[in-house]
């Protein structure tokens, strides 16, 4: 089996080839060769055979290329992040919705080819004013340029997947935590710093109350939805091939509650609270709650608690060592 | 006032520009000038200064060149039609969805301009299943290709007016029926046939069965749609640029029904009934009911009843007169 990871050496698409090197297979086949494509080199690895593909994705004969060794399941995880595209207006629309098109335009052009196609959407699709907990039947109505475009991408995936030129499944992913890496200028950056910060024997700002409610899911959850969605039998999508994906809805105080069980009253000690209304008025716009029913029918699973996803932060990032 | 009309030799935009022509003003403001582009020449009007400008909507040095004008309101109207769009895969994205992007896009370009994009969108952005009516929050899961370009459409018009580069309303029209002139091939010409044809002294062929239910909106409150979207306070729209409009969810049964009441059971024996499995198939995945309340909300006012309909049909496009 040939996979192409488009945005291979982001935080997803790394922790997705570590589990197809540690697996040597995706879905009980073979994994034959990786392509990764990124702006950025992907690092080498052991056990993998694995090229790294630099370039642009906006450039239609980049696509062209990429889709000339014919990959059988092709993940579709680059973006320009939610912030940098809502700053630079074309540059979002280019990657993010150009970029998009002509890799779909370029699987469409490939002769008697069908290949999967994994779309890592996100929950930004969506915005405020919503219902208690959001169904799979709520209108995607977007705040953002992000999920603007994220929501278009949407559509075409299921269309060009309905009409049999691909076989697609989007997944709505839901905020990652905890996000390894430093501190980012990500409105959403909180969730993950006020636990991944004081872990790490450093102190991290708390910009909003502790009742805000948000969408979680952990590093390691995405990656096995890539892989469930990668082998997920389409026809039970029917003609609706974008799925929210699980989650665990929690409140801050939830987390930090968490937080407390699993390291103590001194990690959270760490965290300092400075009020930010400018973030709090942000935040005060993402969904909070999902029913998403299609993909736990599906197979799909989430992380069972808050706790199992510090946890597993402290496991895979930590060495297992709290400071 | 400069008004642009995207599509303005079809149907809708012949209404319109009637319409415009018998009111002289727009929302109480004088039209100084229209300009009507289209793929054919717009008929010229006799009170109206009009320019009929010919050309093809995915060039964008075209869509420049019509934005030159700084048009005060813009209504979109142009698309290749349902049928067409699914035909020809390439024809519907590059005029349909590359079209509108390039429209947007110009206006984009043009400095301190700001102008009110009325944007015609369809209720085929909406896909079965349905619940009993459908509501202003329900998801747009399109299942065709040109419901699909509507969509997406749609989510542009709302970003690009959220980002202040344009004043956007999109409409979702009703089928329209009674659709003045010779019956198409559209699947869902038979809506209008069974009424048009029969006054007309001809027959009709009924395809389905008389319990189908559909929604349905006159040529006339299209043109009701599109003036009061031209001049809605968009501040009322908050972030949500895309409204469902009102429609008369009858059945089949009904409209014959309403058509005995108006014109009378020699016209009615006139409809044919030839059972059409491929037809009902389709038609069972359109939309029957919904419950457009922010646009009843918003002033949006349609057809009282499918006798109004008929009347309308009668007195505009047959002089009064039921042969």
């Amino acid at each position: 089996m040939r996979v192409l990871i488009i945005g291979g050496a982001g935080m997803i698409g790394g922790r997705l080839i570590r589990q197809l090197e540690a697996d040597t297979t995706l879905n009980g086949e073979p994994v034959d060769h990786v392509i990764s494509f990124d702006v950025i080199e992907t690092p080498a690895t052991e056990r993998l055979s694995l090229s790294s593909v630099t370039g642009d994705l906006s450039d239609p004969q980049q696509c062209q290329s990429l889709i000339a060794h014919r990959p059988d399941v092709i993940f579709h995880l680059a973006a320009i992040v939610s912030g940098e595209a809502e700053a630079d207006f074309e540059k979002g629309y280019r990657i993010n919705l150009d970029g998009t098109r002509h890799l779909l335009d370029a699987i469409v052009a490939a002769a008697d080819y069908c290949p999967r196609v994994v779309f890592t959407s996100s929950i930004a699709v969506f915005g405020a004013p919503f219902p208690g907990a959001i169904s799979d039947e709520f209108h995607t109505a977007p705040l953002t340029s992000y999920g603007t475009q994220k929501a278009i991408a949407e559509l075409l995936l299921n269309d060009f997947s309905r009409r049999q030129l691909l076989d697609g499944v989007g997944i709505r992913l839901p905020t990652i935590c905890v996000r390894p890496g430093k501190p980012n200028k990500a409105a959403s950056g909180f969730f993950s710093n006020i636990i991944r910060e004081p872990l790490a024997g450093e102190e991290a700002v708390l910009p909003v109350s502790e009742d805000v409610r948000h969408w979680h899911a952990s590093p390691q959850s995405a990656v096995n939805f890539l892989t469930h969605a990668a082998g997920l039998k389409t026809d039970a999508l029917g003609t609706r091939r974008n799925l929210t994906m699980p989650g665990l809805s929690v409140t801050v105080g939830e987390q930090i509650d968490a937080l407390r069980r699993v390291a103590g009253d001194n990690v959270v000690a760490r965290i300092r609270r400075v009020p930010d209304d400018a973030i709090a008025k942000m935040v005060a716009g993402w969904p909070r709650r999902f029913a998403p029913e299609r993909a736990l029918q599906l197979g799909f699973r989430g992380d069972d608690s808050f706790e199992s996803i510090i946890r597993q932060h402290i496991e895979c990032e930590l060495g297992g060592v709290i400071r």
